[in-house]
């Protein structure tokens, strides 16, 4: 059964907001279900036919929906299926890292169409230079789609750091040297013409969103830690992102695990991302010439050099990725016995090093967790690989349209 | 504006259900919202108003509201209005804790009518007797309001450890010495003559409930430290406990903050607990002989013996209070940064102590959270005592009448 249907009651509902809780109603029963026919539709909303077909005109005429195959294996004539249409409209999910910009954008169904993701040393530039570079590719992603008769329906950024959302400001990303940036307003004068809505977010909260998606959970609870020189958590529970009163929430790289420890980029020592961050595992596993610790060098490529070197059995990189393991422990300990996750996802650099890191950390997690067998937690890598807060950021850009298809205009401009 | 009214839209909602769900609508629009005339209802709910005479006559029939004054100072003719009777129904939250049993009845309107505390060093004692020692004191209650012409709607047990909600089981619950217990199902085997719903839950997350009810939050995000023997915690964003996939969330007392630190009663070492708990703040603040730490005697009178000592400015005893704030602020420090609630409420004996306790740990919490100004976090001290999760557990208990109230049979004895 879906979210009760709005109907008006005498006089006292608004019927245009009962039409737009109801196009957004059978917008997303499509999305969570899948095609169906008009009939199915109005059956499994509790709306009735007549309206459904109505409504599903409005979104073929909005560009949103479109006519599938008939449907089959259901009893009676069978009905054309109603489809969600990927082709006209589609969301860009960007994404601010240390070590690099990148895009991608997804359409209505949830497939990414277009990616790009440029290596930068984010840290030794000026800001106002990563924006450029950052606009430079949503730019061009837009410009082909657009080419292509596709419409965009917003834009979400993700950056590493404290993200004040409502007035786009980065407060502090220690690792890119940002403090009190309004991004948001930089963003905006770069890209204004696109008249888009456009929204800053933390990164692990987008990629947490995006990792919901791909899992299986019974409970909906689910915790992300997003590996970089940085340290991320995004909180699910319930299938709700837990953003804190500010939006604050999930400052996982900054807890003390390490009283007395090394210098931490916020200040303070011993934070979480200084035994377990990229950087720390680097300097365990190389020298300071050896090429894998060079920021100038895409990160991707110098993952793959630790892979290839761990994958041959080389004794320091084994050493540095066993202890950088049971350093994770610590804080995953910590971090269970506070939420009581159903799933660990494991995304970024921990995905890609995940076969080396995950044994240590399955062994020395129990040990560390209040309730028996690690409270059911199960450890998983993400599968979205770095583009995970991109998607995150896609999807939140999408639920606007799925909020309000009344929104967005149709393939010729002009509302129905 | 309320939940949206469901109302029978063809053949395809189920009218009972309808009628129910409206009986829950009306009755928890007085809740929240207070007295009023059943023409204002109808005009807040969007229900018509021969629909809201029938639903209000039947809520009083069943006892659940009653007619009040007529109401005055809105345009019209005045109707009489409507309000929960706090006269028919009260619902039972009780408590066991390593230093006393407890017990307290709530009426519909959220008033406590009745409450009972025995101290009880109940780590010393077998299950069994305490068990006996709690279900007296609640069949007391019961009995008194019964005898009055009350009727009990349910009760909910509140233990300091790890609770599997769905079977009523104490996991582990170290500082009982309770592991894998049946709880559930032994209280049922003594109180299953009242023929009520009983339920079994985390002490500190029904705490975070009560105190939910205390506090205006403009994000419904607060953290709830419950000191005792062991330190609970009691997350609630958004208005919503979070409970975690298996209801072993905010186990805030385990994490580690001392590696290397003392033994704790879970079997690891250096947990927050064994530096912030009860015992350990007295065993700064006194020597084994002294009373404060018999654990035979009333832990309320012990802690106004720790108020009388710091009152008069004795040393130890005040610096033991601020070794322990101090403390306090390591942990809390980690959690700001997890959750960024908009109010950490200290309840237990940490409200009791506060104002020895809250000097020293505001001072050093800025400094401990990566976001400027402790995220904006404040904090406060419960104004709930020792009776925040009995207070919690009788809410839990009452919001199944307020989600059904067709469940409740009225004061005749038979449904109307």
């Amino acid at each position: 059964m879906d979210t009760p249907v709005l109907t008006s009651d005498g006089a006292t509902a608004d019927q245009l907001a009962v039409r737009r809780h109801n196009l957004s109603l059978v917008l997303s029963h499509l999305r969570r279900s899948g095609p169906r026919s008009r009939a199915r539709i109005a059956q499994e909303t509790g709306l009735n036919k007549a309206t459904v077909s109505s409504l599903v005109a409005e979104l073929v005429g909005r560009g949103l929906v479109e006519e599938g195959e008939a449907e089959r294996g259901r009893i009676g004539r069978p009905g054309q299926a109603i489809r969600l249409n990927g082709g006209h409209h589609f969301a860009v999910g960007s994404e601010i890292n240390v070590d690099y910009v990148s895009a991608l954008a997804m359409n209505l169904q949830g497939e990414v169409v277009s990616e790009r993701r440029v290596p930068l040393d984010t840290a030794r530039l000026e800001r106002a230079d990563v924006l450029r570079h950052l606009v430079s590719i949503i730019t061009g992603l837009v410009d082909r789609l657009q080419a292509a008769g596709a419409r965009p329906v917003g834009v979400t950024v993700a950056v590493p750091g404290l993200v004040e959302s409502a007035t786009g400001t980065v407060i502090i990303a220690p690792n890119l040297g940002w403090c009190q940036a309004p991004i948001l307003q930089e963003i905006t004068a770069l890209l204004g013409w696109l008249m888009l809505p456009i929204h800053l977010e933390n990164e692990a909260n987008l990629a947490a969103l995006a990792e919901l998606q791909t899992w299986d959970t019974a409970s909906g609870h689910l915790l992300l830690l997003s590996g970089a020189v940085g340290v991320g958590g995004g909180l699910v529970s319930g299938g709700q992102l837990i953003r804190g009163s500010q939006g604050f929430a999930g400052e996982v790289g900054h807890m003390q695990v390490d009283p007395g420890g090394k210098p931490c980029g916020c200040g303070h020592r011993g934070c979480w991302e200084t035994v377990i961050g990229l950087n720390a595992l680097l300097a365990r596993a190389a020298d300071p010439g050896d090429p894998v610790r060079d920021p100038a060098l895409d990160v991707l490529q110098r993952l793959e050099e630790v892979v290839a070197r761990a994958s041959v059995g080389d004794g320091r990189t084994l050493r540095a990725l066993e202890a950088t393991g049971i350093w994770m422990a610590r804080g995953a300990g910590l971090l269970v016995n506070l939420f009581n996750p159903e799933i660990l996802v494991l995304g970024g650099y921990f995905a890609v090093l995940g076969p080396w890191l995950t044994d240590p950390l399955r062994a020395a997690l129990p040990d560390r967790v209040f309730a028996p067998e690690a409270g059911g937690c199960r450890l998983e890598l993400s599968r979205l690989g770095f583009s995970a807060a991109d998607r995150g950021g896609a999807l939140r850009a999408l639920s606007l349209v799925f909020a309000d298809p009344a929104g967005v205009t149709g393939p010729t401009g002009t509302p129905p």
